[in-house]
This record gives C-alpha cells, structure tokens and sequence, in this order.
C-alpha cells in the first residue's frame, strides 16, 4: 500500500502557532520535504526544526528565486518524484509549508504533481494574513464586511482599481513592490488607514504605520488596511 | 497590576486544529469566556473542553439570534464587564473564538470595548477558509491571483457584481442564504466549479459539488470557488 502525502501548514513563523496535528505528524515523520530558497536555508525547516525526529529522511526542494518558471517547475518535479518513490514504498512523507499549503503556499505545487496518484492529507495552518492581523491589532473583517486579498505583484492599475473598490484589503509579497503599492495608497488616500508587518510572529517582527514603512521590505512583509476605527457593534 | 484579554482562536472545530500556544494557554487558564448562542451549546467551548481546567472560571456571553443588534450589543456589554473585574483584579482572562479571532470572530466586539483599558493579545488561528479548502483539496489561490472573500448575506446584485470581477472567491455564513447565492452561480455559469462546505473538519463534515449542495444549509457552510483545474506550475 501507498504512503500518504501530507501537506502541512506550520503558520507564520512562531513554532507554537503550528497546529497540534501539525506537530504529531512532524513528531512522527519518517520523511520529511520541504522547499529551500536558491540554496538558502528553508524557513519551513526552521519553524518546525525541533520536532523533526533526528533519524528522519529530509528531502530538500531548492527552488530557485526567478521570475521565469522553468526552473521551478524543474525543482519541484525532482521533489515530487522523490517524494513519489517514498509513497510508492509505502512510507508517508510530511510535507513541511509556511502558512497554509493552499494559501499562495508551493506545497500546490506538489498537489498538482502528485494528488491524482496518491492520497493527499492537507492540514491547514494560520495564514500570515491571521498572524498579522493578531500582532498589528487590527480586526481584519466583521458582519457582512468585504475582504480582497491582492499579490503586490500585480501591475499598479490593476492594485488601484482593485483596492478602490474594496474595503478590507491585504497586500501580500510585498517586498521590492513596496514603493509601487505605498504610490497607490497615497494615490487613493488610504495610506493613513494602512498598516505594515514584516515577519509577523518572529523576534525580528516588524508593525508599524504604512507611512513609517522602512525604504525597502523583504518578501516576508504584508500591508494591512482595515476598518479598524468602527464601532463593530 | 491589571490581568491580559487573550482572544484565541481555536480553528474551525477538530480540538487538533488548534495551536500549540491555544493549547497551552486554555489548559493554564483561571479564567475562560466565551460566546454562546441563544441560549445553546457554544460552538467555541466544545472545541476547547477537553482542555478547559476543572476549576476554571467561564463567563458565558448569551448572545441572541436576532439581525437587530441591540440584544448581542448588551451582551457583549455584560460580558465585557465580567472580563473586565477579573482583569481589574489580576486575573488573565482567556476568551475562546471559533476559528481566528480577527476573521468575522465575535471577539472584535470584546476587542473593541476592551482594548482601549486593558491588555490585549491575540492568538490567531486557522481559519475556516482554510480549513474548507484543505478538506475540498482545493487550492485557494497561487502565485498572483487574487482572492475575495464575501459574506453571503450581501445583496444578490452585489454577490453578482463582486464574484463576476473576481477570480478565487469564498462565500461565508452561507445558511439561509444558499438559494440566492446558488441563483448567482447559475447565472454567472459558475455552478460546477465551486465546492459546499459544511462543518469542516468535524465528523458530521459534508464537502460537494455546489450542485449537489442540500436544500437548506446550515450556518457553518461555506462556499468556495477556485481555478482549481489550474496547471499551476
Ligand atoms: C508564498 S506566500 C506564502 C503564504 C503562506 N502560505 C500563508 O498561508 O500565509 C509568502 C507571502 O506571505 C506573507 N507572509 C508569510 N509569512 C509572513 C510573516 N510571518 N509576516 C508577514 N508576512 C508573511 C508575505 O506577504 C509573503 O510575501
Ligand atoms: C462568524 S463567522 C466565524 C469565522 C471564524 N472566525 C473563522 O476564522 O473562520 C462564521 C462563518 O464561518 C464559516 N465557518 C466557520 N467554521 C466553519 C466550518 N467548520 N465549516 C464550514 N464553515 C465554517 C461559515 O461560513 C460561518 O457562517
């Protein structure tokens, strides 16, 4: 019989905000996959490092950092074809995400690969979107409110357009997007109402005000506009 | 010196869809709240039971069924009032929320009587969006797609307008709203794409087609439309 493929979501970054299944099946993992950023060290890996048993097999996904796809796509087919030959021996691999795997998270990646021949268990995580909202204070969405959530990579019309139309926003991957996002905010006049968060739940968390925003974000930052003066009820 | 409000979320129903850091902070606690409705169980307390202390204290807040909101504002109010005397005397309070605290959860009404006096911290939890999408094995969204999430009971014409211009989109509180929305997926031809959730991760957990969705839906539904045929990579 088949292994099973479990994709886990391990939340923000603080280890304790990992589920509690999420931390059985990592206490329990015989295999354990996670993706690694050009080389770097895998931040998956890091949230969850104390519980990986020491005597589990890591199978390390090196995912290039490139606008073009190829060589991703390349990365996650050898992982999945790793992954595949512990399933087919009848061991299950525990896929280690950021997050939640269905939330902009690479664990789709193996999903897409792998899901129509073997059985795929997802456990969800926090978001990065709960995570920051906890630690900026700001409710994100009450009552019949609206929430859009916008990639910052999205061309600067298209992120107008969308965020005028709005009313809870969150702008995830921010990071060499930010000058181009904050331009639509003051644009709109949003800007006093926004918040920024930068590595939401670590000890190098970062919350302040849109307009105080350091000059230059990393990938792990998210912009916040709530409703956050209302008198909900 | 005054005790803190923790507001923490529990996740979408499975106790092990908690995290670590809820867990821990349930099972040390002197004082738990919680909303329950009607009169009824509480959905929050029946996630959190095994781990509540024998002696704790609980403070239930009975907040009534009604679209009026005068009745669920005085109990709010009651009930921020017996948090607040045991924060005046020390006391940490840990408020029980169903799924993440800041997504749509009662706790904003706490937060927003509270938080100007005392302190607050928010523990966020997986939401049930994200627990819907992990037992549909959905994918929500990836690379720069955008998500909307939508109560269910706006307006059809709203519904119409905001799931047309949208791509990933998540209906909320579905319930008595179900033959309206399902009207708007028809209309808009997007009936066999989406995915009816109900009572995700519990035993009673029903996940179809939106087609094959039953007459009348219960509160906690939800409704998800994804670009799930999507070579994502
Ligand atoms: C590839 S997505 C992964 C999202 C993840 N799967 C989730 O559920 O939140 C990466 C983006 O998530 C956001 N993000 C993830 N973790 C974060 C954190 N701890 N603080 C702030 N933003 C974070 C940032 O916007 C980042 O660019
Ligand atoms: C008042 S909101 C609370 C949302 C919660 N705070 C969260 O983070 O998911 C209630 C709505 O959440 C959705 N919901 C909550 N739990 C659910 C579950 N286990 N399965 C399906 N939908 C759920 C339903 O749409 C329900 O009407």
């Amino acid at each position: 019989m088949s292994g099973v493929l479990y994709g886990v979501g391990l939340g923000p970054g603080a280890a304790d905000l990992m589920t509690l299944r999420a931390a059985r099946l990592i206490e329990g993992a015989a295999v354990v996959a996670y993706p690694a950023l050009a080389g770097g060290a895998s931040f998956a890996r890091s949230i969850a490092a104390d519980l990986i048993p020491a005597d589990a097999i890591e199978i390390v996904m090196d995912v290039p950092m490139s606008v073009e796809r190829a060589p991703a796509q390349a990365a996650y087919d050898t992982g999945a074809a790793a992954i595949a030959a512990h399933l087919d021996a009848g061991r299950d691999v525990v896929c280690l995400c950021e997050g939640d795997p269905f939330f902009y998270g690479s664990f789709m990646y193996l999903f897409a690969r792998l899901s129509a021949d073997y059985r795929v268990e997802v456990v969800p995580g926090v978001t990065s979107i709960a995570a920051c909202a906890a630690v900026a204070a700001r409710p994100l969405v009450a009552r019949n409110e609206r929430l859009t959530v916008l990639p910052g990579p999205l061309p600067e019309a298209e992120l107008r357009e969308r965020i005028a139309g709005a009313e809870s926003v969150v702008i995830m991957k921010v990071g060499r997007h930010l000058a181009k996002i904050r331009a639509v905010f003051d644009d709109l006049g949003l800007t006093d109402h926004a918040v920024y968060v930068e590595r939401a739940s670590l000890p190098e968390q970062v919350v302040c005000p849109l307009a105080q925003a350091p000059a230059s974000a990393p990938y792990f930052s998210m912009i916040l506009l709530t409703k956050g003066a209302d008198p909900w009820l």
